[in-house]
């Protein structure tokens, strides 16, 4: 790509040379000559001037001499943009890689990809333009919606049904069964999991996270979430629609989190626990009790921002309020 | 299934058609005309009755009339009997699928099956009845016993052996090397880890759990327990019977916890830890210290459940002291 | 190997008979008579007496007639010497497995091993020695240097770049995209990730731990840094040499941790910190602020060890602080 043709995709406005080429995208520090940077940060201007690279995407009213100079409204933006044009490199190739197992009756839309060792079970059903990386699994009777992306070694176990731009990271494990047993004097006795995972449009499931199926009935995550690396997600939670759960969270059992709800890493939720829509859990958050829409809400067992910042103050202060208390003490009995 | 059949799996009793077909089981809510659901909670009769589910099972003395209805003493009980009879279709075939690669001098029981692109190294021994799903790993000289579960890509390394009726779940790694190093000045040297895994029979282990080897003996985990997923068992601990550990807990190196302990999700024990028998850890507990025989224990670090809660009382109260304290300083500075 | 060889590679001195054959290490408890075992801890002398090994590594001054026994300097290092001639039985063979799937463009060094079912993309380069067991990944124009250890089911997404002796355990996952979104009035729309994940040599990397990938520029891990298992590390992470961080912790986006930091199990790292050199972090230990060189911090938030001891004896005494302060109210509204 050059840089005439990066400006036009970006919307922007050049000044410099059309035809210098750009080979990729860097970090200010790391750039070589002819890979771009973005100034995201105003304060940054002095790094960009010493950076390397010869073309930099700034925002309008900042100048940057001596370098190509492509300006915009709104830099990350324009990152996004030319970013999805340097990504798409390793798609594997259109149809069945003869190493794969597909079952004949899995029914795979027009420009589906199936990549080396897949397997593909009876029944299931890939939607057009969807592509299956390497060494993944698609169980039985699955539905994967159009123009999904599973990468290398993911897991979609039996029945389980995904919407459309699906996206599931390497190591991700849907429909494992959920965690129930029946407790019969000291052993416990498997529940079996005849329910499934229902998964919505455009929502993207990190690597190495699990989402449980049902016991009866589905495990739900709702259209365009999104979900972090190593997330537990447990049978028959009910997840809105453009929640953001950050990595290494979990949520219990039968819970229910509504749409639009932030999710901070290492945050919980307990089992049988209702989290209302628009609610931001800070990270670490320990949600033990039913939380109201539109709460902020920190610390464990999580309660409200305002209150858990106010505490934290005073479990510092603690030295000073226990030094309080003895000289007062000392001061009554002394009297 | 006919709903004839399915009274007599539960030694129920029926009012309603003998011939009527059993699809599936599934939540009042979701469930369709032709499948069955179970009245758990009495007070979700009103539920069951708008259901469009024909049929119910139900407890003795409860009544929903307009629907077929099957009566038996313990609905949780008729749920697990029949889920089983709805659970069993997606099984690899007996035999060894072509594609998996097994080695010559393993030793395969009667009966057992070997899933597509599954990997089987020298000398392993698999019990008779055994289901390994496609993509899954057996290191040389792993041991399974009869009727064990090994879902897809799951991973079990050399020289691990597994009881009777384990079942291993996806993407869980069973007997990768302790994280254990030598220092040397600023380095770190690999200590090499010789030891194995053992798991005892009727064992569950989640979507994603790793289990360490011993550094020489064996990481221990007794028979009837049961493993969520992301949980971390770290070198050498050595787990009791019949325990439950819910999803992404921790066990590090060398600690020991007693049978039918309880442990709470995203909770934790330290290295060198001994847990008593029927221990019950809260979600987020985490042991520093060693903990007697049947304490129930919160909190980090860890203690007396009762005191816990005592404390986080308090803690809310910390505005309160802080005002009190400062009032008490102010009336005494103020004579 | 009989006891001589033992003995010579340990460089020790031995009383007892050169021919007696050694079968493995084992512990105290668990060997059997042709096992070896090693006395670490004079305390515990008295189990070596009972063990039913035969024959024994002991430091320099310790006597245990009735066995064969070896006296060395230093019995961990000797045992990490040994352990290493007993663990290496399972390596691939070297070559290429028949059903691996390597593209011609690849480039495989001498020596290199290539498990069952393996895929290795265009252009990657696979330094001399390197072993590559069954089922692993490595994506297109990845580079691993020489002598690294890939095992089973491990996850090397395109681009990214290993150094020397690295070792990468089943399951684990690197290069996986991170985990960033523009907000587009109530949706997400996916920031693509252009980065890559650079490991120095001698890195070790837990079972099912993340790695994600920078969003431009590099995901940082220096040079012999140790990784648990199910560690998250988020893109643009940026770790120093010798770092160690045990299970279940996590490092969000764009933080750095300097070198020789110490992290404890299920620790933390907010996003956009710097945790400075030779830091430790107590297990659970939560940054939400940068750390100077040099600090011991513990908590959530994390502060100074000390401090944080401090103020849990004080959280312990909470109870006697509210009885100290309702009396003193009492005696004075009793005035």
């Amino acid at each position: 790509m050059n840089l005439q043709e990066a400006t036009e995709l970006v919307r922007g406005r050049l000044e410099g040379d059309p035809t210098f080429e750009i080979r990729g995208l860097n970090t200010l520090f790391d750039a070589k000559p002819h890979e771009l940077i973005f100034l995201f940060d105003a304060r940054r201007l002095d790094e960009v001037k010493i950076s390397s690279a010869l073309a930099v995407v700034l925002p309008r009213g900042v100048e940057c001499a001596g370098k190509h100079q492509v300006w915009v409204s709104d830099p990350r933006e324009a990152y996004r943009i030319l970013a999805l044009s340097f990504t798409s490199a390793s798609l594997p190739a259109e149809g069945v890689e003869p190493s794969a197992r597909v079952h004949p009756s899995a029914r795979l839309g027009p420009g589906v990809a199936v990549g080396a060792m897949v397997y593909i079970g009876e029944g299931a059903v890939i939607g057009s333009g969807t592509v299956i990386y390497p060494q993944s699994y698609v169980g039985e009777h699955v539905v994967l919606g159009e123009h999904c992306i599973v990468y290398p070694s993911a897991i979609i176990r039996e029945r389980c049904r995904l919407g459309k731009k699906v996206i599931v990271h390497s190591g991700a494990v849907i429909g494992s069964d959920g965690f129930g047993y029946e407790r019969n004097g000291d052993r416990y006795e498997k529940i079996p999991h005849v329910g499934c995972v229902e998964v919505g449009d455009e929502v993207e499931i990190g690597a190495n996270t699990t989402i449980d199926r049902g016991t009866v009935g589905a495990t739900r995550i709702g259209r365009g979430t999104k979900i972090d690396n190593l997330v537990m997600i447990a049978h028959n939670v009910i997840i809105g629609c453009n929640v953001v759960i950050a990595g290494q969270s979990g949520i219990a059992g039968s819970s229910s989190v509504g749409d639009a709800v932030m999710m901070g890493g290492q945050s919980g939720v307990k089992d049988h626990t209702t989290v209302g829509k628009n609610v931001i859990m800070t990270g670490r958050a320990g949600v033990a009790n039913n939380i109201p829409d539109g709460l902020m809400v920190s610390g464990f067992p999580a309660q409200e921002h305002r209150k858990e910042m106010r505490e934290r103050v005073l479990v510092r202060k603690l030295p000073e309020i226990w030094q309080g208390l003895r000289r007062i003490q000392q001061r009554i009995s002394g009297k």
